[in-house]
């Protein structure tokens, strides 16, 4: 279970000069909790009696394990709570749930570092996909072991960290980027083809906010040059697969896999070149998801309400 | 719009032998009315202040025309109102939301009757299904202008009924098609390749449930002969699809699609193999999201909640 | 390098009465030997000058192994050697090339058994289709550990035969089992579901002509439950994988693949349900692809002359 | 038919400084005439006896029609003809076959100009492929009724030119951007999003050789405003479609189509989003297979040889 108890309210949020009346102020709620009788009632007619306008409303009951999973978006127009008090108001009810929690504020974006190596394909996308509006994020910084990739950065006036990484200054190199994301107030990482494997001590500080995409059908071909396996194994498919980063590699909670017919008439080199398009749409979708607020983490599994 | 008011429960309900502490039994109300602050919190407190344990909830809105979408299914096990007060129970409340809905129990299984005419491979598929527990419904008759799928009606013993229809006799034919149908108390019917067109006073009779596959990806090559069409008009992809039957042709809610990619080498004659396994998988998804009450019409289009 | 050197003409070809200026005779090579210069010239130049009509070719080069495979197919009607004599008349050219090949006359159909245990879909599906007309083959017999799927092969009135499998009798069994197979002049077999392991010498004799399907994407969950192991790690999408048997575990060369989405709401029944349509469909096309010798196995992959 | 006879050979091949002993130096030859028997011997056996090694080689036979389509790369480095004498020396056997054909080296890179409007994802998706060396070819220059995307244009440093369209100044507009064209020696247009319809005499000028996308499955939604046809239709999935350009709209030989889910939880604003993502993959495929000389247009279809 890795849920974090967190509400996530910038402490800048009233200094940025936020208006309450503005017309799309949403609220999203994501919650999980022992199942019980009357949850949803419980919880709709807490925002409803607040004045909340619910206009999503999403719940899945793991009836195997008897565990209550619900997604709720509200209009905050009439909303008789000030959002700094949702955190103040909504605990005494998810403590007699029993539950794990986060809402947030639509208003206040996530945060957002993309760790690169030398390929863009991911991180073209990416950054193409912000421009267009498809992200309501920001993207406050890209870091890379490599320069590489410095020139697309700067195309889309990024700032950009290089941390070359080896073996003996691991430990260092990521307790400064830790650093820096801390100072940035980062909430998100994408490891968008990041090719070094991260510590368990940075991972456990971003528990299910680190999102990967790794280029292939996973569980099949974990590891390194996935690719090469599957081209020398003879599958038909290949696949691409985004998941949240865990200590134990490519192991993660699944958040989309897709796939793509391939022939014998492909060569590794096909293989790669068809496959780039599934990591950049996978990962570029799994972004979206997890930004809208729409995934919930259980054990080793994701609930997404799409 | 099209929704009917409609409290389904069988007059021989209880002389079937039910017994109300049956662990499985559950309910599922399906409603749609304009859209309003609270409803999800009325109406999941309504069924939770009865005792009712509440295992399935989706809704929608359909913002632009501030139009809301429900459906609910909860556990009957300790609901206070027998299933045979559920109409009366809920009427006040739909009457005040200006609602059309329908509240179902999952005991009460639907009636089908399944119109073919000679291309067996739909009808195989739904029986085949039916038999490996797919469809929670009693397959009551087969009705065919043919008399070539006797044997597979005899195979799974269920009754066979001929009516030969030409220009002259339609009418007349399909007045006895209807009181069979209603005196099997027929609330679903299939059209598993029917190749007669029903009149309007027999689609108006089953509104919104008489579902149809066309060979198709519709609205593309709507009408007879698609697959001569699409081979030559020499597109790379093929489709099927499942609709609910209007008086126009080929033109009603979908509920249902599916495609399969063909190439040059694809002879009209492959058009149609290909095209076969496409239609019976794209029938039995529609029929079998039908029997569970997840469709909900709306003007000319499906809330389909998966 | 499995293939084998075959003429697959059986013996009692003319005794059928057999009469060669059948419209439809077409004779089909399929053939892989070392690259080198002119080969499909000197290939399509042998049929040609002998009168045959070349109606398909399809080649594939593996170019980092220098590696030639070649499908042709062509109208026998005018074609001045007669099928007894296809061979004899190849040898030669093949020899020099150091070629595998087999070449087969489409009047003389594959004689397939099926191996099943329980689960009834992917034989419902081959006999269904076979009645279609899908498959120019003979199915023979059907044979299983199980006498659950009797009904069945007397419904299409092919002999079926139990031989219940232990620890203790599998050699014993097996030995019946080819012998009934050498009897019947079988050259496919197709588990359709059949849940035991065969041994290695009845692997060896049924080389690449032994088609299994797996109900996973492999080589992601190879073994035993692979749609429990599947629901366990939280997959966004399952799949199903038709591959030649050999002695390595759901590890021979892999025919065909396909996936379907799944979602945090399918429950494992529903892994197995959706699955089920997938077992059925991919190991349909993948008997397909070998009944009309489309199929080179190369190493541990398949060259496929779609 | 609108093949054309055709021997793309650069005037400027030579001045370039091109060395015939290049490794790597391939021609390609598509050719379509009515079947015979012998073709692909006396083709391949053409090619064999000056030296040529055969890569590549598909063909297809329109059996109703009696058609027979070519395909086939040879590796040009023992060649006995010079390139200049391609032309010369197919000839003679291409008359006696009554054969409309092309053939290109590979050395002699496509040029082509790219049509745009105001959206930028087709256009990006383009400019960032061929920096991937996806495509070998040269894109000259781009043409737009609209100054909105010269900053793209000037990222890629590829000449931008404006031409805006009325119903009053298209015919002289045309007139100047055919003698641009003509200037160029541009043999490929892509229509990437460009919203405007191309007169007759243009198209015709460029019979098979201008590329559109439309963000539709043709031949459903055919003309403007797909999405929005589509999504007030009601489907279940939207696709995109790319064909050459003829003077009937979006009726053209179709080259690729793919399609995507959607369902009522979409906006049309979804509708477009992901349908954006259709199509530049869409685009994309049908360029490379466009540039790899892949496609044979016969009457309204394409055969297209992957």
């Amino acid at each position: 279970m890795r849920l974090m108890f967190l509400l996530i309210l910038s402490e800048n949020f009233f200094s940025r000069g936020f208006i309450l009346s503005d017309q799309d102020l949403t609220a999203t709620l994501l919650l999980t909790c022992p199942d019980r009788k009357g949850l949803v009632s419980r919880i709709s007619h807490f925002i409803f009696e607040r004045g909340g306008n619910i206009v999503e409303l999403d719940e899945h009951v793991e009836s195997q394990e008897q565990r209550f999973f619900l997604r709720v978006v509200w209009d905050m127009k009439d909303f008789s709570v000030i959002p700094a008090q949702l955190n103040e108001v909504f605990f005494p009810m998810s403590k007699e749930f029993n539950a794990e929690w986060t809402v947030r504020l639509n208003s206040n974006k996530p945060r957002l570092a993309v760790f690169v190596s030398k390929h863009d394909h991911c991180l073209q996308e990416l950054l193409w996909r912000q421009g267009l509006g498809d992200y309501d994020c920001d993207i406050r910084l890209i870091i890379s072991n490599h320069k590489d990739l410095q020139w697309l950065a700067q195309r889309y006036q990024i700032p950009f960290h290089v941390f070359p990484i080896t073996q003996e200054n691991k430990i260092v190199q990521e307790k400064k980027e830790l650093e820096m994301l801390e100072k940035e107030e980062i909430n998100t990482i994408v490891l968008a083809r990041y090719m070094q494997i991260l510590s368990p001590k940075f991972i456990f500080r971003y528990s299910n906010r680190i999102l990967n995409i790794h280029h292939s059908f996973l569980p099949a071909f974990a590891g390194s040059d996935p690719y090469k396996q599957a081209y020398e194994r003879g599958v038909k498919i290949i696949g691409a697969t985004s998941h949240y980063v865990t200590t134990q590699l490519d192991a993660g909670p699944i958040i989309e896999q897709d796939i793509i017919r391939i022939s014998h008439k492909d060569s590794l080199e096909e293989f790669i070149r068809k496959g780039r398009d599934l990591e950049r749409l996978v990962l570029s979708r799994a972004l979206r998801l997890h930004l809208q607020d729409r995934i919930l983490v259980y054990g080793n599994k994701t609930i997404i309400f799409e």
